[in-house]
């Protein structure tokens, strides 16, 4: 028998008992359920943050694993819990927009969970992630069908703009989505969209410096030097050879970034 | 076959190879066990951080869980390791304390661990999370009874005052058990105890600050406000509606609250 | 059928996606895979603590265990994948040295990894613990033969001077290996090679203090008193107890370490 995977991603962090009180719940519904942490450490209330992190994520997970996402600042209020089918697996979160990536690039439906038979009894109203979503995510790995959780919905909510803007004929307005550990900055501007990069020259503005240099790996670099480099990502990221970009340029998720190319 | 479930509580961290050390003692001896991480990030030797988190989290488990609560300034010294059975389950740890709440909550019995077979050979003065605890709780997961590990005792060590004290006809005086995450600060006032705050005019006092609403959820208060709330714990928290009541008040564990009820 | 254990020992650090991601890969290919955390809080570079820590957990491992080591800052250059058999487990890392302390204590062999079948497709050059190592890993976790991912080789990368070196006829140098989340100074000098210290009078120069006192136990000092102890490392270490050494005596990891036995 295969064992059902459930993932957490949350901003629960890792000094508090929320993310091991999860897992017991799962474990006392679903104990075959392999439990495995993406991340407790998104930004606290950080819905974009959460959003970029499971869609870097579930494509390297196996069809059927449950993904159970909770950041959450809307707990307690009528804001509703969502389970989204997507390219063979399972989404459970609060629908705050934290599946916005998601959405974007999977066909997929959306269902309300509402059926309270799946959730925890005498729940709270600030720990939805040990009272309804870890709850939900364990009947799930038992075989429970979606549809008994809940019907389909359309009018979920969304994040707006994930996407660079293009601005005039050679120039685009992006973000950075995130400043990872090694302060390397992820802009949301894709790969796929933007590989006229590789080949032409271009300008890519992340505060106040230019970055004109596209790098195949890190230690193509000189030590120090501000580069950008195709990200494991999928989008272009901006990076300094053992050091941290996102404290050279004072940079962090949300910073504007503008792209020409030429 | 169900796999027993081990959990870890300990002051480790994870920045060392500590926790995942015990991981392969556990696995070495019980190939079977689910080991589920609660936290290695109780503030190092503080016996009360490390009482709070167990007592949160083992409730949410499946009968049987076996937990080792690892938070030990003594190690090394007399101080005895425990085995206690309660609830349905067990716990695993020096006798220092740290299984305070849970005595408090349930019918339990405890015993010293003094089977020297089942600790590894050549252990250390320093690391008995590896040398001692670890292995009894891979060898109990595995079906060794308890009254394998050593004998029934009486006069095992307990936090004092755990709970709040009347102060006054209306005042009660307490204490902050925990600054989480998110800086909710929780008390140590049990909701059970003090159910009256629900409709009744209250105010709390922590640092220099009064609190005197009480919020059904976090986005009922405009953002900044301090208000209190039945937290997720069942102890009243002070909390601030996107911001950090921990922050806001410079108050942490062990800082006095005071409470009055009109 | 015993689960094959696969741990992960990187500097990823917890806030990205980076660990749970590998773990999705691994579980894609290994579904009955028990996946077990070192650490992912290597400091971001360092071979050498990433060579101790993995070091310091094997041997608690049971056999056929595969460890993945990434801490890896020449990824997408030239340097190789390998795949070491030492002790009865597997090791797989990049060749810069970071199996250096494995390659001391066992006997061992080491393969390049060149079969590219084991890797992801549209591998990138940033991240090749989840395109190269955690699929190699899985595949020898599901039975794959280690010859199959390619030749053995000699010159495999490793650190220099990991000893402590004779400086005079009673004085020997040697240097910090890790501070520890305690503060605790974990040296270079190994209790098997420098039992003496038992016994003999000694002097260990720290920074600019000087420890002279053996301890068998960190309460066996006064609260805030240095001193030197057998760690559970095997190695000589310098406390304090209830404080933090490396804070006290403002040292980390690469501090020298001057030994005088008398």
């Amino acid at each position: 028998m295969i064992q059902p995977v459930i993932t957490l991603t949350t901003d629960f962090g890792l000094s508090d008992h929320y993310a091991g009180t999860m897992k017991g719940v799962i474990l006392g519904i679903a104990p075959a359920a392999q439990i495995v942490d993406i991340t407790h450490e998104v930004a606290p209330f950080e819905i974009l943050d959460g959003a970029y992190t499971i869609a870097q994520a579930y494509r390297y997970f196996p069809k059927r694993t449950i993904h159970v996402i909770v950041v959450d600042p809307g707990v307690g209020t009528e804001r509703r819990p969502i389970l989204a089918e997507a390219a063979g697996q399972y989404f459970i979160a609060p629908d705050n927009g934290v599946l916005t990536m998601i959405y974007e690039r999977e066909k997929h439906k959306v269902r309300v969970i509402q059926n309270e038979r799946f959730f925890l009894k005498n729940r709270s109203t600030t720990f939805h992630g040990r009272d309804i979503f870890a709850p939900s995510a364990a009947w799930l790995a038992r075989g429970t069908r979606p549809s008994m959780f809940g019907n389909l919905i359309n009018g979920y909510a969304q994040l707006g703009l994930l996407k660079p803007q293009r601005m005039g004929k050679r120039i685009w307005s992006g973000t950075v989505l995130k400043a990872d550990r090694f302060g390397n900055l992820i802009t949301n501007f894709p790969i796929a969209d933007f590989a006229d990069i590789r080949g032409r020259a271009f300008e890519m503005q992340v505060g106040l410096r230019l970055v004109d240099r596209l790098c195949s790996n890190y230690a193509q670099a000189a030590p120090g030097e501000l580069f950008a480099i195709v990200g494991s990502s999928g989008y272009i990221e901006v990076s300094v050879n053992q050091g941290s970009a996102a404290k050279q340029l004072g940079a962090g998720a949300g910073a504007p970034v503008e792209l020409t190319l030429y």
